[in-house]
């Protein structure tokens, strides 16, 4: 079949929409009808040029959420209609990593879709000409269909609008799933969360819901007070405003530390912060920013020692095909809010504009519809 | 009333044997006769000046064993003639740290520890011209008598053997416990363990007590191969035999890399090695050696993202009044073995032989017998 993608034909050039080619389903392959997705920095991120493992052409896109049209030989959790999310962290539950209660990090299909391809070691997209397009994350949701394996759908309820839960399929899910999944915050808990982008008010939602009473934001940016306030936020910091230490002042307002502290920017300096501004004896600090290529964190093992604990999480430690069902559902319930943050809704043809906007810190999020 | 100690007088001299007058125990604190005491790397760190927080005159040591001889006023959980092991790391079961889980680190008296000083803020020793001495680690076990805060001693059984189960109160402890306080280490459990001295054979130790299948030792000098293989070491490797990149030998080695990691070397290259070893997705890192002042430990904060974590542990993460009498047990009933690493036992006027020996790696443990 033909479909219409915003494809990535090189690093640092704009997305081309334009019609490309799509082979129907293999093997335990499903064909999805993109009814919408987000624009997120790690799609901008391998755009850009700076992600070293980034491949091209490709269509990019792993935030989205659609329609069943068909499925191949073999699928049986799906059929035609479901309504579905793309996992770019797929759930097997079968490997070794699904079967070990402690990470999500599903390694079944990794080394195939590290190289924009299928399981079986080929793309379903190609340029008219016949040129092959690399998948993306094994979503590759900037085109208005595509083909993934069934072990990279979450099946989810059909009251609920692509439009809004398509953010689940990768920001909701990172920033509460760091707080439900990886950190298990409790009720009554201590938090300070660096960076109030889309990931971090996802953070403090994920906060609020766990019960946390004192929810920290920090940020160079004071216009993201109202934003951060509205999903949890009971105290802002602006380390510009801080004479002397930051840490040192984290530590008095928050009386020793946050019992957890998360970083939300990527920068290796405010995961450090972080890691510090944690509580000494049983304060744990998570990295869910993804730095740049090469950067590395450091700190005196000191601030182990005395018992804080570094660690990292990727997709909020979800299981997708668990724990994104859910997702949906207490979005449904009320229980988190995704509205506010879908500051921008686009054409697929303005893509581009929605990219301009990021990096002009106009928007949360933005999504498109197909 | 006077007792013999060996006195630090100065930074990177040897300690000096001498008479000094030991003021009785005030309100809430116990004179202990110490029958035995280990020589460990801290007191060594300190001697040597290197520690930028050493104080002088001070009388060092902090890993001893002996008699209660005398109470002071409020003392109840003690009375002459029970035999203890004093504890650097108290617990007061009162301040908030020990009234949390998930820490062992009671700060209850600690600012006054720090400086060398009883919880009144006085030192109980000096020189018999009157000049202040300062106690060590609120502990000071070089010295044939000492006075200590009642919440820094574990009451243990009498049957003891002082002379073995004074390295309770630091070696055994910290390996052991890092194993089974910090990491809590399940049963099948893959391990690597870096550093064959002292305290990484006590982790090897703690290894096997917890069930661990596989218990992969690391270290330069292979002449410490049957020891560790004694204490349960399974597979050794020594990072100059390896061509190529020891993480990936280590991760070939283990099937993907340790459950869980320990450095106990100090070293902060080895501590990132260690991190790096960890299993991807739920491998769990613990520094326990103490690096040099100013030394800070790195890595790409990919590892941490992608569910290795990185933590700490001091004192074995061990409440020393609860869980010290509980490893004297393990000890007596054959479930741990000490013998063998107490290679060298000393009287007091030979003590700087014994750090002669710790710095030529002749011993294990030098102890003290008084
Ligand atoms: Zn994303
Ligand atoms: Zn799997
Ligand atoms: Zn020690
Ligand atoms: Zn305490």
């Amino acid at each position: 079949m033909r479909t219409t993608a915003a494809v990535a034909v090189e690093a640092g050039k704009p997305l081309e929409i334009m019609d490309v080619n799509l082979d129907g389903p293999r093997e335990g392959e499903v064909l999805v009808e993109i009814k919408a997705t987000g624009l997120c920095h790690t799609d901008d991120f391998t755009l850009s040029g700076a992600d070293p493992e980034g491949l091209f052409p490709a269509i990019l896109g792993h935030e989205g959420a659609g329609v069943v049209l068909e499925v191949g030989p073999g699928v049986k959790s799906l059929q035609p209609g479901d309504h579905v999310i793309p996992l770019y962290t797929p759930e097997c539950r079968e490997c070794d990593y699904c079967l070990n209660p402690k990470t999500n990090l599903c390694q079944s299909i990794r080394s195939t879709q590290g190289q924009g391809l299928m399981p079986d070691g080929t793309s379903r997209f190609s340029m008219l000409d016949g040129t092959p397009i690399l998948h993306y994350m094994g979503c590759s949701t900037f085109s208005n269909h595509t083909v993934l394996p069934e072990i990279a759908l979450a099946k989810v309820r059909k009251d609920a609008p692509f439009d809004k839960i398509c953010y689940i399929g990768c920001g909701v899910t990172t920033g509460i799933g760091a707080v439900i999944n990886t950190a298990k915050v409790e009720i009554g808990s201590t938090a300070i969360v660096f960076g109030l982008g889309g990931i971090g008010l996802n953070v403090i939602q994920g906060l609020r819901l766990a019960g946390a009473d004192q929810i920290v934001g920090v940020d160079l940016n004071p216009g993201k007070i109202p934003m951060a306030e509205k999903f949890g936020m009971t105290h802002f910091v602006n380390p510009n405003d801080v004479e002397g230490d930051l840490v040192a002042h984290l530590v008095e307002l928050t009386g020793g530390g946050g019992d957890y502290t998360f970083d939300a920017t990527g920068n290796v300096g405010v995961m450090r912060t972080a890691l510090e501004a944690a509580h000494k004896g049983w304060g744990e600090s998570i990295v869910i920013g993804v730095a740049p290529a090469g950067a590395e964190i450091s700190t005196r093992p000191f601030q182990l020692v005395t018992g804080r604990s570094w660690r990292g999480t990727a997709f909020g430690g979800a299981r997708g095909r668990t724990d994104v069902p859910q997702i949906v559902d207490w979005y449904m319930d009320g229980k988190i809010e995704i509205d506010p943050m879908i500051t921008h809704t686009l054409k697929l043809e303005d893509i581009n504009k929605g990219f301009e906007m990021m990096h002009a810190g106009e928007s949360i999020r933005s999504v498109v519809v197909y």
